[in-house]
C-alpha cells in the first residue's frame, strides 16, 4: 500500500542490516590444542557397582547420585559437571578452558543448558576433550528417559531480574526484549525499565551492598595487571556523563527479512532494539593511562596494542580498536550509572563499557576484565558473529570480514495515526509542510495522517534531515526534527559528549488520498 | 541496458550528491551597512571637458584614458577601478570591503570580470555603494560600443599555469578539470599533473624563490595574531605525511542529473572530480597551539572557539569545526608538498589546508590566513553553497542547512572493457568470482567483461566491500579490492595517517549474456 511503502531517507538511503548466514559452528582455535596431562591426585571414590539390570552402561565406572554431584560445585576443590548422563571431574580442564572460569557456572550440575547457549561447544573436538575427564555415570535412580530429570537441571536464568511487562519479549532465556514503539517516540531518554534488553546469557548476580567492592582488572600487552574496585574507579577518576544510543546490530532484522523475502538468522527484531540513555562513569582512557598504558605512543600509531578487549562476568566478550578507546573525543566510558540511577541488573550492574557510536555488542555489560592486545577479542561474538556479508554470500569467510564497529545510518517509523499530531509541546506551524505536492487529477478526498520515528547514525555523525514520502518515493517532504539537544528555559542541553551519540526523534504530518485506506485496509493503515 | 544498470553498492547504497538550487544571489550582510564617510583629501584632477559630440554622459565629470586608470593600481595610494564605462576611486571603500584587500586585484583596471566570478556583487546594494565613489568616465577614445575594448580588460586568468592536456576541462576560466578515467584506475596516488583541478578563481602567483618567505597569519578569537613564514612552519614544527583523497562535493553530479531527469546547477562532473595523493606538511593543531590556542580547553568542549576559518590568497574562504581541527587522529595539515614535490600552482602553491575525510571545498588552497572564531567562515562558499537539501526543496533556507563537511560514501565504475582483466600485478585467482550465478534457461553465450573503479567514504571510514551487479540488482558479486594500503616486499604501506583517508580501488571480472551486447549496442557496451 502507499502507506506501507513510505520510506524515510536521509539523503543517504539507509539499509545494511547484517546477515549472519549461519550460527557459528567452528571451534575456537584454542580447543584444538591437546588438553594438559592430568596432574590431579584426586580419584573419585568408587560407588556401589550398578545393580539395576536396565543399566547397561560401563559397569567398571561408578554411579553418582545428583545430590553427590551438587557437592562438587564452583567452590569445591574438585568441581564436577554432568553432560547427558555422564559425570566429569573438570578440575584439570579449568586452566585450559578458553572461556576461563565461566565453566564453573555449570559445576555441581548439568552443563547441557550452558552448551545450548555456548553452541561453540557442540563439536567433536570438545566432546573428545571432555571424555578424558569422565569419572562415572549419573545413578539410574536420578534419570528419566536416560537423562537427568528436568527439575534436576539448574536453570541458569533462575536469578534473572523481573522485567517490565511492556517490553516485547523475543526470547525469554536469555532475555531479549524490545522497547515498545510508543516508548521509542515518547521520550528522548528511554526509561531504564523500558530500555531494550539484549542478553547473550544469564544476568550475573552482584549484591547491591557489595557492588563498590566489585573488581575490574586491566591487563596490559606485557601481562601487567592492575585491579580497581568500583569504589576506586568512582573516587580516583573524574566522572563523565555521555548521552548515547545503544543499538543492536540486528535492529529491524524482521523488516529486512520481510522486505527481501529471504530468511535471516538471528532475533526477529522490529524497530525497538535501540534505546537512548544518559550514562555516567569514568573515561576508559583515564583508567588505561593509570594502569600504565602509554596513550601518546598509541596516538602516534606506534603502539603494539591495537585492540581493547572487554570481558563480562557471564563470559561474553568483545573488543574495540585502540583508536576509538583513546580518542579524546570518543567518550568511551566505564559506566556505573544509567539515567542517574545505578545500572539496572539487565544493563550491566554494577559496571559496563559504553562505546558511543559503535554497535551495542561492544558495550560489554558486567565488565570485569579489560585486556589490551594486538588482536581482537577471541570471543565467538567478535570473531564469528556481528559481521557483514554480501547478499549473495552463503559460504562466508569469517576471518576475512571485519567486525562491525560503527553503525551505519538507521531510520524508522515508530508510530502512525490518523489525524494531526496532538502534542502541545510542538508549535503547530513547524509541522506545516509544503503544500506544493502533486495531487492526482481527480483530487480525491484526503486523509490527514501523523507519523513519528527516530533516526540515528553511528560514529557520532549528526542526522541533519529526515525525508518522508507518502507516495512510494515519488515525492518527499522533510519531517520536523525534535529539538531534544538544545538548551531550554535556561536549562542546559540534556545531550552530553563530543559526538552526536543520541538519536534524532522526528514527527511528520501529511495527507494521503482517502481511497488508499479504503481500498486496501478498510480504513486502517498498516502497523508500521 | 544490463551493463548500464550495473550498480556498485557498499552495503550502504550510496548517492547523495548535493543540489545547489540556485547560484547565490543574496548579499552578504556586511554590505548592508553604510559605507564609511570619505576621509580622503584626494580629489581627482579634472580632465579636459568632453568635446566628443557623441559623448552625452554627465559633462560635469572628467574623462580618463585607460592608461591613466592603469597608474592607479594596487600599489597606488589611490586605487581606481572601472565598472562599465565609469571610473571609481575605491581608496575609502577598501577598509569596509567584506572581501578585504582582494578588491585590489581589480585596481587599475576593470572590475567587471571579477564580478562575473564574485556574482554576489551583482546586486543593487553594491551598485549603490560603488556609486558614491564615482569620479568620472572612461574616455570615449578607449570605448568600443560604450565599453572598454575587450583587449583593454585584464584577464584575471592570464597567469594561470599550463595544464596537462589529458585533463578533461569543464570550465577554462576558472579552471575546473577532471582526472581522466584511465588515470583514476591506473594508480593509487594520482600524479600531480593529472590530479583534478577545482578553482573558484584565478591561480595566485608566488615566485618559487620567494615561497619560503610566504606568510601565514593565525588569528585567535581575541584578535591576537601570529605570523609564520613557510620557512618557519617547515623548521619549527614536525612534518607529517598523510595520504588522502580530495573529492569535490559535486563529483558525479552529471550522473545525478542524468539519472533523476532533472537539471542540477553546478559543474557537470562525471567520475573524475576526485583524486588521491600523499600530502606533507605540519599539523594544524601544532600551529594553533603555538599561536596560543588552548587545545585542552577546546578538547573539553568549553572553548568559545567553534570553527577554524581558512582564507586563501585569491579570496576563497571556508571553515571546519574545531572538533576536527584539534582531533589528534584527524590529521589536518597545513601542507606544502604533494606526492613528494612542492605543491603545484593549481593545488595551492606554496601552502594549503588538507582536511582529510572532509569535502575538498574545506581544504583551502593558497592559504594565507587562519581565523579562530565562534562562527563559520562568512564566505559565500561556506554559507550559500556546499549544502544539501531535500529533493523536493526549491526555496531553501541556506542559514538553517548545515555546511557539508564529512562526505558520504561514494563508488564509481571508471573502466569497463570486454575480456578479462590483464594486469600481471594481480594474481588471476583472486579475481575468480563465484560461478553460482543464475544463468538463463537458454544458457546464451556469455561475454566476459572486466571493470574497475574506486570507492571512498568521508570521515576516515574504511570501505570494506564493493558489490557489483551485472543484472540490474538481481544478483551481486564482490569485487576484488586492490591491496594498496598494505606493506609489500619489505616496503611500508604507502598509506599514512590515522584514518582511511584514501580511496579503495577495485577490479571485477564477470560475464553477461552476449545478446545483451548484440541487441542493444551492436557489440559495444555503454561507456560507464
Amino acid at each position: 500500500s502507499q502507506i506501507a511503502a513510505a520510506i524515510v531517507s536521509l539523503g543517504l538511503l539507509s539499509l545494511a542490516l547484517c546477515v549472519s548466514p549461519s550460527p557459528p559452528t567452528t571451534l575456537d582455535a584454542h580447543y584444538a590444542s591437546s588438553p594438559p596431562v592430568s596432574s590431579s591426585s584426586f580419584k573419585p571414590q568408587p560407588a556401589p557397582a550398578p545393580e539395576n539390570p536396565s543399566d547397561n552402561r560401563d559397569p567398571d565406572l561408578p554411579r553418582f547420585r545428583i545430590a553427590e554431584v551438587r557437592k562438587h560445585g564452583a567452590d569445591s576443590d574438585h568441581p564436577w559437571v554432568i553432560y547427558g548422563d555422564k559425570v566429569y571431574d573438570i578440575t584439570d580442564w579449568i586452566p585450559a578452558h578458553p572461556g576461563g572460569q565461566v565453566i564453573l557456572r555449570a559445576a555441581g550440575g548439568s552443563i547441557d543448558p550452558y552448551w545450548n547457549i555456548f553452541t561453540i561447544h557442540k563439536n567433536q573436538y570438545v566432546y573428545d576433550i571432555l571424555s578424558q575427564y569422565l569419572i562415572g555415570y549419573v545413578d539410574q535412580a536420578d534419570l528419566v528417559n536416560g537423562k537427568p530429570a528436568q527439575d534436576q537441571i539448574e536453570d541458569p536464568f533462575e536469578n534473572d531480574p523481573e522485567r517490565h511487562p511492556s517490553l516485547i519479549t523475543r526470547t525469554a532465556k536469555p532475555r531479549n526484549a524490545e522497547t515498545p514503539a510508543e516508548a521509542l517516540s515518547a521520550q528522548f531518554l528511554t526509561p531504564n525499565e523500558l530500555f531494550y534488553v539484549r542478553n547473550h546469557m544469564w544476568v550475573p548476580t552482584i549484591e547491591d551492598s557489595k557492588s563498590d567492592d566489585y573488581r575490574l582488572t586491566v591487563e596490559l600487552l606485557d601481562g601487567t595487571m592492575k585491579e580497581y574496585t568500583l569504589r576506586e574507579l568512582k573516587t580516583r577518576f573524574p566522572s563523565r556523563k555521555v548521552t548515547a544510543v545503544l543499538q543492536c546490530s540486528g535492529n529491524r532484522r524482521k523488516h529486512m527479512s520481510d522486505d527481501s523475502g529471504r530468511q535471516t538468522n538471528g532475533l526477529p527484531w522490529t524497530s525497538g532494539a535501540i534505546s537512548n540513555a544518559s550514562w555516567e562513569g569514568v573515561l576508559l582512557s583515564d583508567v588505561l593511562a593509570d594502569a600504565g598504558f602509554d596513550l601518546s605512543e598509541a596516538m602516534s600509531g606506534s603502539s603494539e596494542t591495537q585492540h581493547v578487549q572487554f570481558m563480562g562476568l557471564e563470559a561474553y566478550g568483545a573488543s574495540i580498536p585502540i583508536k576509538k578507546a583513546i580518542d579524546p573525543q570518543g567518550d568511551v566510558l566505564l559506566a556505573y550509572s544509567m539515567n542517574d540511577e545505578p545500572l539496572p541488573r539487565d544493563h550491566g550492574f554494577p559496571l559496563r563499557a559504553i562505546v558511543p557510536g559503535h554497535v551495542a555488542a561492544r558495550s560489554v555489560k558486567w565488565l570485569n576484565h579489560i585486556t589490551l592486545s594486538d588482536e581482537e577479542s577471541t570471543s565467538q561474538w567478535q570473531r564469528k558473529d556481528y559481521k557483514c556479508f554480501g547478499p549473495n554470500q552463503t559460504k562466508v569467510d569469517w576471518d576475512a570480514a571485519p567486525a562491525i564497529q560503527e553503525l551505519p545510518v538507521q531510520s524508522a517509523i515508530t508510530t502512525l495515526k490518523l489525524g494531526k499530531w496532538l502534542d502541545s509541546k510542538i508549535e503547530p506551524n513547524v509541522l506545516k509542510n509544503d503544500q506544493d505536492q502533486a495531487v492526482t487529477s481527480q483530487n480525491p478526498p484526503q486523509q490527514e495522517i501523523s507519523m513519528s520515528g527516530y533516526a540515528f547514525s553511528g560514529g557520532g555523525r549528526s542526522i541533519i534531515r529526515v525525508d518522508v514520502s507518502l507516495d512510494g518515493g515519488g515525492s518527499w517532504t522533510q519531517a520536523y526534527l525534535l529539538p531534544d539537544c538544545v538548551s531550554k528555559n535556561g536549562m542546559p542541553s540534556p545531550c552530553q559528549g563530543h559526538g552526536a551519540w543520541s538519536w534524532k526523534r522526528w514527527v511528520f504530518e501529511g495527507s494521503v488520498p482517502l481511497n488508499a485506506f479504503k481500498e486496501k485496509h478498510g480504513g486502517r493503515p498498516d502497523d508500521p
